[in-house]
């Protein structure tokens, strides 16, 4: 099977727009087929600010009203997709800026409530992307830039988690592609000391996993990321790796990061 | 060859979510491969306001700085877009939600300096666009749809007349399709008198247009419409037609609106 890299980069680096011009370099560079998927970074927050858009959090997950969702709309599917794909039009590469209601490409449902908690215009992803049009466009070496905006094949947009995405993506194209996915965010890898950006932890197997959470060296926002990538490796994905957006060849080649492996060929 | 239609909506349907839905339902139901170009509609006027963004005009012209690009990319690309496609998929039309920085479907160059005067993120169409791409979504049963931000190939975003980018995308695509233009707005045509939404003229040629424009009955805002519909026809478009968005179905088969024809079959 042909070769697909699926590239995850993270809020903070999007944020940065030196650090996004290497980004974009690098990722213009990758020969195979690719696809990138962005975050949102704090453009989305400030804005909604600016605006006077008060953030509702419960248990520190934001809920997504109305306002927020045209707010998240306008910023990720807009402003950053659309200047993520000129600057890579610029470099050659024939990207291509798209959201989960474009060619139906990521449809959706309305998070439900929990325990009395609606979430509002939050999207999960319950059925597998149909792999069709996202076979048109790769096979026509489009390179597909996605915005975490998803709908509901009903008319309305949802919000959904980026990560999330990268992961349902790269496992649903797995049936075609052998397929890379790549998690690059803003530090090295997943870390032994969060402190520490030396001290990457260079490959995870769900054994170590569970002890490394056991041991609460890994924790918080860490945790979901590890889940998506598990998930994925678990579902097709023939690798997984974490770390740093600005080292993302190395990522690929496998000399940088944390690489999420099964418990047979973990090499830790 | 193969039947395309271009479709411009303006603006003042979009700002009309009834409106815009019934137009969404006409134009899903279009049998032949389809574009839609949409306009900007007062929303991005509304978030400058809002946003405390002066709004700069000269002689009529707005000016495009950073902020306005920003927030006209953000509007246009984002949350206008991005709402006709889900809508569209809904009616399983499987739009594809574009600018013209993806797939470089539209390069455009900043609008040099006039009498002193700059623009700023404004574009101007120069070279016509390259049909490979466009050929390829159309091919493979997707329908664009375009909002009127192009980029200058040097990761620059500009903002563009989507009259304009009607005019030349549909101009482009008559080397390989059979073209129909239509404009559709807020009125049911070219008008004999401005104030009477009855009085639509039937057919205006090249000939009867100068007439027209002498006697003071076209103008404004009209000229710049007619000049692109008149520019296309001559350039190879088949049939071009100006007319209520809400008449989308009778403009295509030509029992609405206005028809911009040659001079040699006016049926006037």
């Amino acid at each position: 099977m042909e070769q697909l890299i699926v590239v995850k980069i993270g809020g903070n680096i999007i944020d940065d727009d030196k650090k996004l011009a290497s980004f974009i370099t690098s990722f213009s560079a990758i020969p195979t087929k690719k696809i990138l998927i962005h975050g949102g970074g704090k453009l989305a927050t400030k804005l909604a600010i600016e605006l006077g858009i008060e953030q509702q959090m419960i248990d520190g997950r934001r809920i997504t009203d109305a306002e927020t969702l045209k707010v998240v709309t306008m910023v990720y599917a807009g402003y950053i997709n659309k200047n993520i794909v000129a600057q890579l039009q610029a470099h050659n590469c024939n990207a291509i800026g798209l959201s989960g209601a474009d060619a139906n490409l990521i449809a959706a449902v309305k998070r439900p409530m929990k325990n009395g908690v609606d979430y509002g215009f939050v999207g999960d992803v319950v059925a597998a992307p149909s792999v069709a049009n996202w076979q048109l466009l790769l096979d026509n070496n489009f390179v597909p830039i996605i915005a975490p905006i998803t709908h509901n094949n009903e008319g309305q947009l949802l919000n959904t988690n980026a990560d999330t995405i990268a992961q349902e993506v790269a496992k649903a194209l797995s049936s075609i592609y052998d397929v890379q996915l790549i998690y690059s965010f803003e530090k090295s890898g997943v870390l032994m000391d969060a402190d520490d950006d030396d001290s990457i932890i260079k490959s995870i197997t769900p054994h170590y996993y569970q002890a490394l959470k056991e041991q609460k060296i890994i924790f918080a926002g860490m945790i979901p990321k590890l889940d998506n990538a598990f998930e994925a490796l678990n579902c097709g994905v023939k690798k997984v790796v974490i770390g740093h957006a600005e080292k993302l060849t190395q990522l690929i080649t496998g000399t940088a990061g944390t690489a999420i492996t099964h418990d047979d060929d973990s090499n830790k």
